[in-house]
């Protein structure tokens, strides 16, 4: 952010008044450019035990599986974001039914929501940002290839909650680590009647 | 967002190529400016049945009463963000013991993520943001003079589920009505041993 958004003069990098952080302060206007961590939602989707799984059409991670997932849009609440991204990427029309999961992504500014979900209609297929779009038994789920760590937290707990049963609520922190990333703090409420 | 914050060129406003929105485009090096909704997180601190309020010292509602909370920054989690806001407004050191809501307010395009929190100390007060502090029986809540109407709706949940002596993890979205706004969707899931 180099620039102001509001006129166009240069920024510059400095502490305002009052506040503690370091922001992009127009030279010329005055306004202050602030940025934040953003939201992505998605749903897991179940069917008779097997999750629903997109392999990505789009960089980053072209090729990759994941849930059905996004950023969110301004306008939007988190679950329709999470039906929003279903619809987009695998023609799915479905229906929330709780919240599953927050891990937040500090060291690149995101933070997951992912909700617990199932199909309206039985149809599903690829989206214009994926090349296939299916459902896995947990043991057919392509760990090694997944798209992004968060989801394989996430989808790991979620294999250990149908096996058990029953549902949790997650939440967590994914930090990098030597040797890629770790989930620290995680914390699995139980949801009674989940 | 008139002006590209990379270069400083004018920005158009259309939907780019395998977009569906409306964004900031450069008109000269062609940055797209995405813009999203943006994390409050904030604590509900209790103490011997009485919930910590701040008195805002700053715009907007200056002069009302509210849980410490604010924008979630760059590089923490929302944990973190809810410890650190705490800090800054009430001067208090606070360990999070569980999430307890989550409230999307779309048309202002932010959500609220707040925080069962205790006091690590006995210390807290006033900071620079903050008129006034204290701790307040549910009878005793400012509930006319409170600042923000998702606060409101946390609070009273919270008084509901403190005197039914067990926690629950509330979701919904807050919408503008006729009479000011609304708590859609809202999910109340028990949380066992909560």
């Amino acid at each position: 952010m180099d620039f102001c958004g509001k006129c166009g003069q240069a920024n510059r990098h400095e502490v305002p008044e009052g506040d503690n952080r370091r922001r992009a302060v127009c030279g010329d206007c005055g306004t202050i450019h602030y940025q934040n961590p953003k939201m992505v939602v998605g749903c897991i989707v179940e069917q008779a035990g097997a999750i629903m799984l997109c392999k990505r059409a789009i960089e980053p991670r072209h090729g990759y599986w994941t849930v059905p997932a996004g950023y969110l849009e301004l306008g939007e609440s988190t679950v329709e974001g999470a039906i929003r991204e279903t619809r987009e990427e695998a023609e799915a029309k479905v229906e929330v039914l709780a919240p599953y999961s927050h891990f937040d992504i500090p060291h690149i500014g995101q933070a997951y929501l992912m909700y617990r979900a199932r199909l309206c209609e039985p149809h599903y297929g690829p989206g214009q940002e994926s090349l296939d779009v299916g459902f896995f038994r947990p043991d057919a789920i392509p760990w090694d290839d997944l798209a992004f760590h968060a989801v394989g937290f996430c989808l790991r707990f979620f294999c250990e909650d149908l096996a058990a049963g029953r549902f949790r609520h997650h939440h967590g922190v994914v930090r990098p680590s030597k040797d890629g990333v770790q989930l620290h703090d995680h914390l699995a409420l139980p949801v009674a009647g989940g």
